[in-house]
Formats: structure tokens, sequence, C-alpha cells
């Protein structure tokens, strides 16, 4: 048996890509998202790509694990997890922060090294990604649209202008959305332009109520048939989310993440029920077995940039599976190599009940060749070709690191950017 | 990208090997075990092969599974194993059996499957079967040593007899060993042939007091440094499990199935503070949640003929590695490719704290190219060569399989064997 291939050569290259003034429980999204692309490179010249959230701290340590995984064989995703266990210690589910979205490191840097390895095999055995993880259940996969309260804009070098002469979505990512009526012309431009079927509203930004009021405009406008949820991102005190709770109760598909923690989230959940969804109390395999002991939700919103990669995540839907519980899928504002990577192993999960999350219709920019990827009837196909099938368009990458230097920024901070607009502004863990 | 390779022939050969007449609380092993040697074959010529417990009803169904999966992509294991659970319906825990070796179809059929198809894949990529189960860990997967009570004799042909001219393991392997003293001459010969650095007794055979005398002599003949573990099947009432487990408590590293049932093992451990393991109350992902919920065990001894394959081993392993359980394996009489496989499983594991259950140095006969796997002090190395690397040996598959047309047998039944040493005698649940 001839010697596999090595790892010869990592890149990595930060980009801002741009994206709206959306408004979440933490602040307001920056008029770029960072994002990080990865490369990695073998003796035979094969190249395995992945994208993760950008954050300088994040790239700093990934630059030091791709010097730590020159030589190795990219079939040996458990060795490379061990080394760099081992170099970066192991990280507790503490290390996730405060902020809804998840900062531990080396989650981040193994799941993109694994997402370019698993990329690089693919290539090599002439397979897509999801062959690796045991094979296809579907080959369309199913995204929601994903609603953003925000002000005018569409963010980057616009700097919160608008396009006058955008029209259909283009002009609704533009536009202001900020009470039920301006939501449902968000959720009905975005319906008619991508095809989901579900909806989620991203709340936590105004008071209970005028979110409630939203969630109902939403019923009204789409009826019983499409699927609706909101998650506040766990700024609900716990009596807030068992009063509105109540309210949403009868037109709602799953509560994300009312209050935060998963005795909170359990008791929320028994005292309601209704089906609760979570990406900030159940984040880590350590806060497997607590979640499970108490039931703090019903669907875990993994993230394979924050669960370690594709095949822990085909892992924690295995646990999920076992224990009766539902796995969907949580994101952040991506390109099509994130998407790629999710829609792979979409197509290889058993049990997919709920349609994902995706911010992917929020931003314009693209970093892959051919351009941005389609939704048909909102769903994306698994893409043709060997491992991700996805490729790198150097221009646009060039571009976009470009943009990175410019903007100044390094790492995500919707708190800033808030005080941007409304000086004084505080991310308050629990707001109502 | 090419249309992959695609399933051209199933090919079912039931053999019967050589097997000694060991004692257990079913009974008495025949004087041949039963397995069965499946083979795929692509419509390019790649062949993959495994082997699973030999059942006239298990390979009736795996027969009726080949027809399913003809044309089919043998990447494609999640279809394939949606396709036969939709074919054969879903198990329940319950139809494992009373008897101490799993009696379920679906495992074993799907398991037989998906190694076959991991062999193809392996070749099909140029690794081993390993490297397709996230790499290795370790190249050396550690064994223990497997005592049995039984009387003279070898089994198969020889009906009993002995060869007289044997020394060594071989004498051991023929002698009678019915009390301590010849346990420990069974325990020197085995450790010194085969280097094994743990030994486990497979007790539920005499009244509880002689074999845990036998585990005393043990420990003194091997002194501290050489753990031990003894399996009474789950023979033993909760009463003689806490009696005898106590005096075992200072001695044992484990206590293997003392009693039936995950609540009564609950108790069991919950009372002695040993640690326990199982691998017949908890067999299924089914079985999981409450073996969580009331920690009936310490150590899963998994099986991948009985839990699906390799892929649904690794599985198990990652809910034993959340939840803060051991895996190691169980064995049944079987030859080296359902070894090769066993080793393959078991570099891939993380932890591996505990060397796996073998009744590999009780079998004389072979089906593969070679002969018979090597253990190196008590290890046994990854086969390199691609896929499980290794190959059928045809003669001898031929030849076994004469054997298996020749003694008649058609399942295990370790009762009616031992009712023809001891007329009258009946397995019981629950004996002492």
């Amino acid at each position: 048996m001839k010697k596999g291939p090595r790892i010869k050569q990592v890149i990595v290259t930060p980009i801002a890509v741009v994206d709206p003034p959306l408004l979440n429980a933490a602040g307001l999204h920056a008029p770029y998202a960072l994002r990080t692309i990865l490369e990695i490179i073998t003796d035979d010249n094969i190249c395995g790509i992945s994208e993760i959230p950008g954050n300088l701290a994040t790239n700093e340590a990934l630059i030091k694990a791709g010097r730590l995984i020159i030589g190795k064989d990219p079939f040996q995703l458990n060795q490379i997890r061990e080394l760099l266990e081992s170099n970066f210690g192991k990280e507790n589910a503490s290390d996730r922060g405060i902020a809804p979205w998840d900062q531990r490191k080396l989650v981040h840097i193994f799941s993109s090294i694994e997402v370019a390895c698993l990329d690089i095999i693919g290539k090599i055995v002439n397979r897509p990604v999801v062959d690796l993880l045991g094979g296809r259940f579907r080959d369309l996969v199913p995204f929601a649209a994903y609603l953003f309260y925000k002000p005018k804009g569409a963010g980057g070098k616009l700097e919160f202008g608008i396009d006058e002469k955008a029209t259909g979505w283009e002009n609704a990512r533009q536009a202001s959305a900020m009470n039920p009526v301006e939501l449902v012309e968000q959720a009905k431009a975005m319906c008619k332009e991508f095809g989901f079927k579900s909806i989620k509203l991203k709340g936590g930004v105004f008071e209970p109520q005028a979110e409630v009021d939203t969630m109902f405009a939403l019923r009204q406008a789409f009826g019983p048939d499409v699927p609706l949820r909101i998650d506040p991102n766990g700024v609900w005190k716990l009596e807030t989310a068992i009063k509105f709770g109540r309210m949403l109760k009868p037109i709602i598909e799953y509560l994300e993440d009312p209050v935060r923690g998963q005795d909170d989230m359990a008791y929320v959940r028994n005292e309601l029920g209704v089906l609760l969804a979570t990406n900030m109390c159940t984040t880590s395999f350590d806060d497997i077995p607590n979640s499970i002991r108490v039931h703090s939700e019903d669907i875990i919103l993994s993230d394979h940039h924050f669960w370690g990669g594709l095949h822990a995540s085909t892992k924690l839907a295995s646990i999920c599976q076992t224990f009766g519980r539902e796995l969907s899928m949580h994101s952040n504002s991506h390109l099509g190599i994130s998407l790629a990577a999710m829609v792979h192993l979409g197509a290889a999960i058993p049990n997919l009940k709920y349609a994902l999350d995706t911010h992917y219709p929020w931003q314009s920019d693209e970093v892959i060749v051919g351009g941005r990827l389609k939704f048909e009837d909102g769903s994306v196909q698994v893409p043709a070709g060997p491992g991700l099938g996805v490729e790198l368009d150097r221009d646009k990458l060039a571009a976009l690191h470009q943009n990175y230097l410019d903007c100044g920024l390094t790492k995500r901070d919707d708190e800033v950017e808030m005080q941007k607009i409304e000086p004084g502004w505080k991310f308050e863990l629990v707001r109502w």
C-alpha cells in the first residue's frame, strides 16, 4: 500500500464580507462580517478548503495549528485532534463566552482543519463529503427564512446606505424592518426569492410584546402551514418566557433559547409544554449529560464550527437519536464554503425534521467559483463533484481579504456597533 | 465525477470451525462453532469480506438482504441501513433473546454488510479500514486472556479426543480445566503463548464459591499487576452477587454481568462499589437512555456484530465518552476476519482503557490467507494493506463450509450440547 499524501502547506486568509446592520440581543452586526478561509495543501497538490467565523485570536491559533499539522496525513483526523488538544489544552463549556455566538478556539480550529481534510479526502477518493459521512439520506437540504429586525442599509462600503434602484429581496435586504408590517414584508420577499417554507425571527431586540406582535403578524400573513420560530437569545427572564411563551404557544413550531442555562430552559419547557431549541445552553459534548438529565431542550441546533467538525456533528446526531432529541443547525453570517459543509452534513443525518438556519441570504459576497449557491424551494442541493464540491475564486478571495485589511475589524463586537447608533447601549445577559 | 462502483454479487457461506468444549452459563460449546462469511463483489470486481456468528435464520435473512443490495453503491451505507430496516422491520432490545449471546437478525446482517462495504471502500481508496473511522490512535490493540472451565477435548472431528503429543498452549487448549489448579495452568499457558496482560474467567458454570476460589488462585499465581475479571453471565441472584462481589472486590478489575437487567446491575454496582461491565444488559442504542439514567454499568462491552457495524460502534464510543463510560469489546468464537475488524475498530477508538475480549486462541482453524493472525505481547497489530487487510483463503473456506455441511449444526445451542454430557441439564436464567 503506497504511502498516502501528507500536508505540505496551510494557508489562513481572513476576509471581511458585506453584512447588513442586523439587530440582535447582543447589539448590531458591523458593516462587515469576518470569516476565515483555510486552505490545506498536500504534497501531491490537492487543496482542501474550509470557512469559519473570523476572529483575530482564532486566526493566530489556527496559524499555530497549521504549523503543527505540516507533514501529517489528512486521513489521521483522530491523531490531528489529539495533537491540537495536547497543544491548546482541553476547553471547557465556560470558554464559550456569554455572547450568543461561541468563542471557543479549539473547536473552531479543529472544525476548520477537519472540513478541509475531508475536502482533500473526498478529492482523493473522488467522492462528495457526504459519502465520507456514511452517505446521503437526501439530495436537498431544507433551510428556513431567517428574519431580522434592522434599520435601513446593506452594510459594507455602503455604510448603511441603500441602493435606490433595488427591488425584490435586494430591496428588502436594504430596507428598514423595525415593526410587524416591515417584518412581514421582509419575510414575503425572502420566501419569494428563496422558497423557504419555515420562518425564524431573531428576537431579543425589542420588548417581548413587540416581538410577539410580529410573530402574530407573520402567522396572519403566512397562515398555519408555515412553521414559525422565535429566538430571543436567552435575554428573557423566567417569568417573561412563561408569559410570552404561553401567548406564542398556539402559533410556534418551537421556541429557541427563551432563557439562559439548562435548568431554566428545562423549567420553561416543563411549564409551557412547547418544544424548545438551543444553540446557547447545550453547545458541547460536556453539556450533554446534564441536558439529558434535566431535558433542557427538544432540539439541539448544532453548528459544525462549534461542535468540532462534521464527524463530531454526526456523533451528536447519534446522541440525539439515541436519547429522543432532534437535531437541526445554527448559523452565523457565512459564505458558500460553510453552506456547502452544512449541506453535506445535513444530507448525511438520518432525521432532519426541522429546516436549518442560515444567514446566507443576508450576505451578497461570495468566495467560491461560480458565485453564490442557489436555493431551490428553500433547499440547497448537495454540491456535485468530489469533496465539498466548491472551489475558491482567488480573485474574490484577494478582494475580500483586502476588505478585511481595510475595514479594521478584528473580532465580532455587536455591542460596539450598536453604540454607534445608540450611544451608551449595553449588552445585557437578561434584559426583559 | 465518475459514477462509483455498484454491488454486483453477494455470497453467503456458512462455515463450521473446530471449537473446544467450553463451559458457560448456557451450557457447553458444540464441537464446531458456526460462523458465516460474507463476500460482496462490485461491478469492477473489488471483493469485500466480513464474518458474523453463524445461524441458519440469520443466513437466510442475509441472503435476502444480499438480493436487496445488488446494484447499490457500497459508500451509501446510510441508505443501505434504511433499506434493510424498511424490509426487515425495526428490532427491539427484547429480540436479543435470553441467551448470553445476541440473537437479533438485523444488527448482524447490517454489521456484516457494513464491514464488507468498508473493506471494499478501503480497497478503492487504498486505505486500511481504521482510516475510514477517523484514523488510528494506536497500532497495537490489546486483548485479554479468556479462560474457560472445560472438560478434556479440543472439539471438532476429534470429538472431545485430545492429541497426546500436544504441548504448551495446544496441550492446555485440549486439557481438562475444572478446578483452580487447572485454570491457573490454562492461564499460564495462554499468557505465555499470546503475551496477554489481563485475564478474564468465564464464570456462571460452577457454584460461586468455586469460581471465587479460582479467581483467588489466579491472583496468587499472577500477583496484583495482572487485572482479573469474571463474567457469570447474569446467573447470580442479587444477594449472591453482593456476597461474592464483596469477596472479589479487592482482587478484580471489573465484574461483568453478575446479574440480569439494568436495574439489578445498578443496584449491585451501588452496593458493591466495584466497576461493572456488560454485554447483556446494555446491548443496543435503545438500552442506552436507561443505562445512563440508572448507571447500570461502567464499561460497555461492545460487539460490532451486535451493535450494527463499525461506524455504529464508533458512535457508541462517543456516547460512552460523553457520559463518562468506558468502552471495551465482547467476543464469541471467531476467526481472523472478525478479529481484523475488531482491531481496526479498537485502533480508531480514543479511550481504550481495558484489553478486549477474544475467543481467538480457542480456535485453531482459519479462513484467511497466511493463516492465523499473531498476538505480540497480548496485542494484535492493525493489519497492513487496504480495507480489512485480510483476504479469504478459498481452499480453507471450502473445507470449512464442508465442515458446516457435515456437522449438521444450524444454530448455537449450548444447552443441547451440555445435555450430551449431563442428561437433563437445563439452562437457567438465574441459577445461584
